[in-house]
């Protein structure tokens, strides 16, 4: 294998066979392929794109290049959801112990990554005590026992996706839907699962700003799953306005926690999408017959209470402390600003727009999020939020609370005036439209 | 400058301006700027191209990396020639002596390159004794004495270019005119000259295949040049069968050498493009009314012996030995096989073809070239050629001389299979098109 003439076919437009990739990403893997030849090839990929052979190709290189976990010893089906991201998207927290406790097992990986607010491991980790970094072993048993675990990427997950990721990050080769696909799939076909359903977020405050991008990178991905031999549904969600009240790490934690005790006021669009994506995991893993089925029986477990209990018991594995979780909220030792209505709300009295991305910099304006990878994130950063588009609202009134550790507090006037501005306010009720915008399976789009 | 952003604009296809361009390849050259960052970089460049504006402006900063030559305080004219090289290319070796004989200042700084053949400097050092690497005090001192030099970049000569060369050719980045173009010229204008000469080959022996990308590299490098100040013409010149009857390192000194004796037969061509560039040079340097009235005065120099005087000087001031040069031919301690023509002439008659390419490699396969780098080139190894397109021929009569240091004797077989099938034979005798194709200055082609 001569890495430069595997770029030079992709310069030109030429398709790459499954064993030219495979060559090419395991000897990137061992840095036997250097950097720069690398971001070439990846930039001939972003410009002449891959087709669906070689994504799929690429993909089961990177989840190949180092441990595939085996379950198969585990009892029941295996199955796991990703979300593309979005501002306030903390359904993960409640999805999980949700799915858990109707009975199939959930082997969560997550990534830290860049972005306005952590992961959802840096969520979980604003849990005092509780720790992600188990070992096979322990992720094993922990499945086994309670059957559900979160934790981080290991080293032995898909090596190549850590490299590529960092080397795509500087080297503007990060927006090419076949790369964004395969780096996401390959962490997840690592995990040893059954079946996967996907959260692909579409909007201002998503990856994907443009519904057509949303759908490619949804079929994209599915395209991967099915060639894996791995049932995987993708539901379309937008993402304009933050989904639910609060952006931030300790604050999703806390907002999760009281979905969870099923005390949903003003959480209605991240229990939708939270109950949709639960009934498609549970009619994957044939918890369910059907997805509507799956959904019901999502959201009798949160009313009986089994999801939270789940989620205890996960926390309680994995060394947190359940009794910080009781009273969930502000936590004592963080710093708090409410930001108030401004007079001009005196002739609108509704809230109009808000715009997720800008609150999305406003959580990273105060620590709750990575501009680089060596950044840590303030666990007690973020934003709660007491109005949302199409409430009433009237000058000095709580708009939000800005939260931060005590020592973050400098940080509040700038987040003060970039919340703000992510506002904005009318005098008549806005539309809004549905936060569930399509499903695609089995090739096919639900509503086209 | 962020070099991710700038990377992001050229992969958009949105133009750079001046001041990025400068400071990409100012940090490139202070390695501020990773190697995974620049071929990102380039391979954006050779898919989205380059505009006239950045061309020019990523010229001019590569020519600004390192020490740009100040020849004003010399007296005359200096113009150069730059030729995109060829298979039996041995035009400069004639060209700077007749030029530099007829009144202009030859002040020529060669590479070495990757190549069939080794480059013009290769050739120069297979004169024994003769050293290419002067200081810039030595060479401008030569210059003033004798108004011709010959020698090889020095680190300090836009050292941007020797990196991206490097990079280039290991991340598939080559295939680029702008990047093509840049090249060249950034090394040519950093001389310190008044005017430039180019030799833009085409056909299969040349490295632009095709006479659109020819004529548009001949463009380019031209706009560059006039763009910077220094007036250039391009010679397009075709490039599909070996220039004169030898290809290597000294096989073609000798040939030259006999050329600056006026002994040409067989060397029509060499002598043609010879002298039509020794006339353009000429009239740039103002030593000539016109290019006509140059190559008139070109001529004139070749037959007074006076051009091969000013040779001798040159290798002489250099340290060559001038003694080696009185009879040109094969050197005492070369190796030497015959190789001859096949029974199946019988039934031609004529050479119909002789391929440059094939010819190229068959040079390269008996030690004449470089693959890498690092390669070290046989200074005797070459192909001395008895028959060309269009001459006669008989079963048994020799073809080719193939040359080689007496160790280099192992190599014979694997050439003679392919210097045969080079040649290809007929009943007719083949048409041969012009050498020179079409004159670009002034932004105008002459035959169009």
């Amino acid at each position: 294998m001569d890495p430069t003439d595997l770029i030079a076919q992709k310069r030109d437009g030429r398709p790459l066979d499954a064993g030219a990739l495979r060559a090419l990403v395991d000897a990137y893997t061992r840095n036997d392929v250097p950097d720069y030849q690398m971001s070439a090839f990846l930039m001939a990929t972003v410009l002449n794109g891959l087709n669906e052979d070689e994504t799929a190709a690429l993909t089961d290189a990177m989840t190949r290049s180092g441990d595939v976990l085996d379950l198969s010893d585990l009892p029941g089906a295996h199955v796991d959801k990703h979300s593309t991201g979005g501002v306030g998207d903390k359904v993960s927290l409640l999805l999980a112990p949700i799915v858990a406790s109707c009975g199939a097992t959930v082997p969560m990986i997550s990534g830290r990554g860049l972005g306005h607010t952590g992961g959802t491991l840096d969520k979980l980790e604003s849990i005092p005590g509780l720790r992600t970094d188990l070992s096979v072993e322990q992720y094993k048993r922990q499945l086994a026992e309670i059957g559900l675990v979160m934790i981080g990427q290991t080293d032995e997950i898909a090596p190549a996706d850590r490299k590529l990721y960092a080397l795509r990050d500087v080297t503007a080769t990060v927006e090419s839907i076949p790369l964004i696909a395969s780096s996401i799939m390959s962490k997840k076909l690592a995990e040893g699962i059954d079946a996967l359903v996907l959260d692909v977020k579409c909007g201002r405050g998503a990856f994907m700003k443009t519904e057509p991008r949303a759908r490619r990178l949804a079929e994209t991905l599915v395209s991967i799953g099915e060639r894996a031999g791995t049932p995987t549904v993708a539901l379309l969600t937008r993402m304009d306005v933050p989904l639910g009240r609060t952006a931030g790490n300790w604050p999703e934690v806390a907002e999760s926690v009281r979905g969870l005790q099923d005390d949903t006021e003003g959480l209605d669009d991240v229990m939708d999408v939270t109950l949709a994506l639960a009934g498609e995991m549970l009619a994957l893993a044939g918890a369910a017959d059907t997805p509507e089925d799956g959904r019901r029986q999502a959201a009798d477990a949160v009313r009986s209470g089994a999801a939270f209990e789940k989620f205890l018991e996960m926390v309680e594995a994995q060394g947190g402390a359940p009794s910080t979780l009781e009273t969930p909220g502000a936590r004592e030792d963080a710093a708090v600003r409410t930001v108030r209505a401004p007079g001009t709300t005196a002739d609108a009295g509704f809230v109009a727009d808000l715009d997720a991305l800008a609150v999305g910099r406003t959580a990273l304006a105060l620590g709750a999020g990575r501009r680089e990878m060596a950044d840590d994130v303030d666990p007690l950063a973020g934003i709660v939020l007491h109005k949302k588009p199409g409430e009433r609202v009237a000058p000095g009134q709580p708009l939000a609370d800005l939260h931060a550790q005590s020592s973050g507090n400098s940080r509040f006037d700038e987040a003060e005036r970039r919340l703000l501005d992510a506002f904005s306010f009318a005098g008549e009720e806005p539309a809004r439209p549905p936060l569930l915008m399509d499903r695609y399976a089995d090739g096919a789009w639900q509503a086209e």
